[in-house]
């Protein structure tokens, strides 16, 4: 009886071992997040659901399909853990549309759920508590040799450890969203008033 | 030692049921599907990452940002559950700048990620392996009387129950996407060639 109950003992630790390891993949970020901020705090959520997230959708207007509004999931950081700017870069390579596309127009938004922090719980990724955000501005090439490419480099390595070994030849570099509008849900009654200046000023880490 | 013993298979116990829950929501899509397809096996990828997944982004032109092209996150269903079309419908009101960019220009994409369904593993979101879509087209409004608008509820509400209960007087209504071209990337050597017909003459379910 003595060695079921020890048996019983390690199985149950296994499994909760091992199901803690199933959902760490999803709860990545999750693991240093403070709480999801008060939606009544509209730049301290926009603020949180970008430095949050590490992965989004990055839309430019497409040259090959007419003009057409073209999305495309790319990976990003506002900054190292914890020291996020509010300001995505990313790592991006010229063999991309969405690099051809913003070297012939700039224009672009970045949207971002909530939903992957897996903070919405069981309310739909559609429902306006479950916050979102859509910068919309202009994506730029960052000077490779530039203080603010090697910060971007930093942002982003710290966050997306495998960018550092993509191939050289693909020639990966370092572009920002220069944030000219902001378009934050995080509760009912519509975007909440939120300006670029307020959003990028904010420094409460 | 006995009571200690049994205390120890209940805490452990107790612990995976929470551990359990808890990842329970981000992996909401993965308990009815099946295994990641081939990579090879382009339409079924595309397919599959389209039946599979419930959120995404959904691109149009901005009207109030001058044309930029604009991405909201959007809840969708391609049909009920192990049943689904490749087409993807939304439940959608005219409150909302996405409706009103599409009434005004119908061009339109919708980006989908593998990385929700929680199959990419440690890869990170922007690595080619961990699959990506982009389908674009025209968003159209679902004449509400038709057969395929009933489809496109039924389609909505089994994947996203709370829709059924969404305010009357917001005049959420069905939209589709009609496809006209696809990006799919989900390995490495750029995208897969795929036509709209072969993506949607599928029927492997």
């Amino acid at each position: 009886m003595k060695s079921i109950r020890v048996l019983h003992v390690h199985v149950a630790i296994v499994l909760f071992l091992v199901c803690s390891q199933n959902s760490m993949a999803h709860r990545r970020s999750m693991l240093s997040i403070s709480k999801k901020p008060d939606p009544n705090d509209a730049i301290v959520t926009a603020r949180w659901l970008v430095s949050q997230n590490f992965w989004a959708v990055l839309n430019t207007i497409s040259i090959d399909l007419g003009g057409a509004p073209w999305g495309n999931v790319v990976s990003f950081s506002d900054g190292i853990p914890d020291q996020g700017t509010g300001i995505p870069y990313f790592y991006l390579t010229n063999l991309d549309p969405t690099v051809k596309n913003a070297l012939k127009d700039q224009r672009a938004s970045f949207t971002v759920s909530e939903y992957p922090l897996g903070t919405c719980g069981k309310i739909d990724p559609e429902n306006p508590t479950c916050s979102k955000i859509t910068l919309t501005g202009k994506l730029i090439l960052v000077d490779e040799k530039s203080k603010e490419a090697e910060f971007g480099r930093n942002a982003l390595f710290s966050k997306h450890s495998e960018m550092k070994g993509w191939p050289m030849d693909h020639n990966f570099q370092v572009y920002k969203l220069e944030i000219e509008n902001i378009f934050l849900i995080d509760w009912f009654g519509g975007p909440k008033p939120l300006t670029v200046d307020e959003y990028l000023k904010w420094k409460g880490h």
